[in-house]
């Protein structure tokens, strides 16, 4: 609703093949609604209304047969179905997340955003980690940096992952106190009218080994090597390989353990997905992440993680950091 | 999955009556599942894997019957139909949901912890504001504050609006800069170890009107009337009605656009509603806020919110800040 609309409190929205859209809004957000949306037909749905039986009376009045649900719950599509009894109804996820992988301008303006935003707070976590602090603190020192910069809040909850909980790729952040030669996983995201970013620096305070130095290196090879395949018309399974042999060969291959990167817009994972499976090509104005990591279990993780726009020959670097493994 | 699991980062949890609960985890998680959930087999998925597949075989060797879903996009809803034909599959949103509705001495122990940041938010909001901030600047100083002292992030997203814009509820938080005399409604919510509280205040900067006075002082009575009824065996509408009948006699009723309040846990809106249509009765244990508001299009708007733990004899008010209207 928020791409079709720019508003975010609509309750179900309406898109005939013809015609004027139409989105239904709780009287709660009604006022808002009539300030913000544009070019919309905006109904409000009363205390007590059923908003799935006043969609069902329109989709009657205009005589729409087939219905395509973008994400919905199951509980309403049942309801949804059994109100619109004489419409072919189905669920289509696909059609509106297709129409979002490639941005317009004024999204990879947001995106841009967003990323210059993010950056900023990785170089506030760069500054602000030092020995004793607590994943936590450190988290609320990047986050304070970026919302008071400008960003709208965070794309997803910040990770913060320290010593053995950094071979946790989605470890969160807690009260662990960060030690002196740590690895140090932060991944963050700021946002910007809807549009997330997505970044991964690992950092170690105080003295590197050289196992965590070789790790680090493999890791920044493998995101280099894929990058430089990224281009419109690239197969995007492709680029995850490039990543994923070069840890392989390595002997790392079964310590990562995730796709080498997601496209990047209204919300932090959208498509085209970069993995091993994935059938999709790359197309201009696709941004998606690269992002691979080894994770190793009772050692720790090293990922290391940029937002990029694909282009027609190339791509661009939309996050810029430096990839210095000592804090 | 974090309610049963205690862990975030599961796809599918599988319950059987008898028996022990299968967690699917995708490889990204599973070293973390390994070291954080207890009492459950954790299964994983891995790259190329189809977890509908997987819980479908599962399903098949155990015999089960009768599926009930908890919520669930309803094209994997249509998956699991298809993979599991001899089973009765059903949407049962609200087994979980209703579950969840009486919380227990650690769920209220996290959310009392969460209500004691949200309210030191608040008050760190009273304290930085003043004329020429803006509403985003106003937000980060809020979710600082919270996160600096423990708090796990925000249980939504801040809503900061001034001036005419107060009359929008969910109105977010912008670029518009706080002036002298504006209405500000502040409605922010920390999170404790997944659980989430809801606080409003409504403050003006420099000298406040006289109308502004009346109507913050007939949503306080408002909001006083509704509390004095809480208590377990009491019917929600009835709490709602106590609220809404003062603000209509006052002249307001066309104003106050939304239901009386909600349940809070580890979601920031879940069962029971108080609302003109609600059916529930109050349990003690039930975490619920409190919060009437009066919106005038054009003027401003005024909300005053709390989250009280509902009891056998009456409540406990878990987020506590002062009334006053002027900051």
């Amino acid at each position: 609703m928020q791409y079709f609309t720019g508003f975010l409190g609509g309750t179900r929205l309406l898109v005939p093949e013809e015609g004027a859209c139409i989105l239904y809004v709780s009287t709660v957000n009604y006022e808002a609604a009539k300030e913000y949306v544009r070019d919309i037909e905006i109904e409000p749905i009363r205390i007590g209304d059923d908003v799935n039986d006043k969609v069902a009376s329109q989709v009657k009045r205009l005589g729409l047969r087939i219905i395509g649900l973008d994400r919905i719950d199951a509980s309403a599509y049942l309801k949804l179905k059994e109100v619109m009894k004489d419409a072919n109804i189905k669920p289509a996820n696909k059609l509106v997340s297709s129409l979002r992988k490639v941005k317009d301008e004024e999204e990879q303006r947001r995106i841009g955003k967003a990323s210059k935003l993010t950056s900023l707070g990785m170089k506030r976590a760069v500054e602000a980690i030092k020995a004793g602090m607590k994943e936590r603190e450190l988290a609320s020192e990047i986050e304070y940096a970026m919302r008071r910069n400008g960003s709208d809040g965070t794309a997803f909850d910040t990770i913060v992952v320290s010593g053995v909980r950094s071979a946790f790729p989605h470890g969160g952040c807690g009260d662990r106190e960060i030690a002196d030669g740590d690895l140090v996983v932060i991944d963050i995201g700021a946002k910007c009218q809807g549009y997330c970013s997505d970044l991964t620096r690992t950092i170690v305070v105080g003295e590197t080994s050289s196992k965590q130095e070789d790790l680090h290196k493999i890791v920044l090879s493998a995101q280099d090597k894929a990058m430089r395949q990224i281009k419109s018309g690239v197969k995007a399974c492709i680029v995850d390989a490039k990543a994923r042999d070069l840890i392989k060969k390595r002997g790392y291959g079964e310590y990562f353990v995730h796709s080498l990167g997601h496209g990047v817009g209204l919300e932090v994972h959208e498509l085209p997905t970069l993995s091993p499976k994935s059938e999709e090509y790359l197309e201009g104005g696709n941004v998606v992440t690269v992002e691979p990591g080894i994770y190793i279990p009772g050692f720790g993780g090293i990922r290391i993680e940029d937002t990029v726009l694909v282009e027609k020959d190339g791509y661009e670097k939309l996050t810029e950091v430096p990839y210095s493994l000592q804090a």
